[in-house]
């Protein structure tokens, strides 16, 4: 039986941000890949995960598929104080603030312009939810020039797991087509996240067979 | 200078989660309640939170915008170890992942279900979308079940800021009307938190003048 931590990733996709975390810790971990959406591509992975969805990560007993709440749980175990920031430091708050910001506010809406703008069939597609949703997307991201102002990562001056839960959602952006509507110092940012190593290790290993 | 905390709220909105967590905790806090969406009621708002969202939450310098964040750092500064478990907790992980379940997961879809059923005017309404995010996220409810399956609540045996996550989408799923599709369990769980004399205090104090 293995003991590492064990990911169920699909290219690209939210699972992208465990394996990004996962890379900045520096743990072993073992890997599956899955064609996107699991759920139809390997129906085996519902006995896995019945939600179907990726990422569904395992470390020992505990079970998890929020992908900004596993990168939280691995800063904490291997890189507390430095990727996660400790219960009692300054900029807690702040951490846990962007974490949150980057999928539950700046994700969620661009998977709806996704789904209506290019998943969906012709005649299920819908522009006027694509054109409402990437105006929320967009109107929304000042929030990250908002910690720009104050410091070159979203919970200060060091990088933690909050700019991956924020980074993940700018990369989505490239394909939703809204990065290049994103302010200049917001695209910057981004350039600063693509250049870290474990970044560029990420997206290696997460090429398909 | 007032050194409460102070939250901006709009009745039975997300920022809902904050206020109940406030009452969890027993802290003073300032309230200032507002009409939703507030950036329409009161354009000045937009001084104090560009983004014109509430939950604002303002804590000495900190200032706070995600309902579910908010909860985890008000549990780990006034109630840590019992409403939010030590990062060594066995249960540490899982209540992160409920965390943000109950938000990123479950609450969002609920947002599309109101806005294009019941918010937008008649001709930018949309059945099909109504019905795709009903259905999402009546397939994502499984997942209060799965750990219902294991414990009275979302990190085990005993309640924490992660059960306000859901409850809130529990709660929204009364005016997205989808409540009774619900599981039972889940329907009961529901039954156990609305019981709580923090949810009866938070909802009293809500009332408009």
């Amino acid at each position: 039986m293995s003991v590492n931590p064990k990911l169920y990733h699909s290219p690209n996709s939210r699972s992208f941000r465990v394996l990004w975390a996962l890379e900045e810790v520096g743990v072993p971990y073992d890997l599956e890949l899955l064609v996107f959406p699991p759920r139809i591509t390997k129906p085996t992975f519902l006995d896995e995960n019945p939600l179907g969805t990726v990422p569904l990560f395992i470390d020992g007993d505990l079970r998890m598929t929020e992908s900004a709440a596993i990168c939280h749980y691995l800063g904490a175990k291997h890189a507390p104080g430095r990727l996660v920031p400790d219960t009692d430091a300054a900029t807690f708050g702040t951490f846990l603030n962007y974490l949150h910001f980057g999928e539950a506010t700046l994700t969620f809406p661009q998977a709806i312009v996704l789904r209506y703008g290019q998943f969906e069939e012709e005649g299920r597609r819908s522009p006027q939810v694509v054109a409402d949703y990437s105006k929320w997307f967009l109107a929304r991201a000042r929030g990250i020039e908002a910690f720009l102002s104050r410091g070159a990562y979203a919970a200060g001056a060091v990088f933690t797991m909050a700019d991956i839960s924020v980074g993940y959602a700018i990369m989505l952006a490239r394909h939703t087509g809204l990065f290049d509507q994103l302010a200049m110092p917001t695209q910057d940012y981004w350039r600063r996240l693509e250049a870290r190593p474990a970044f560029a290790r990420a997206l290696s290993v997460q090429v398909m067979p």
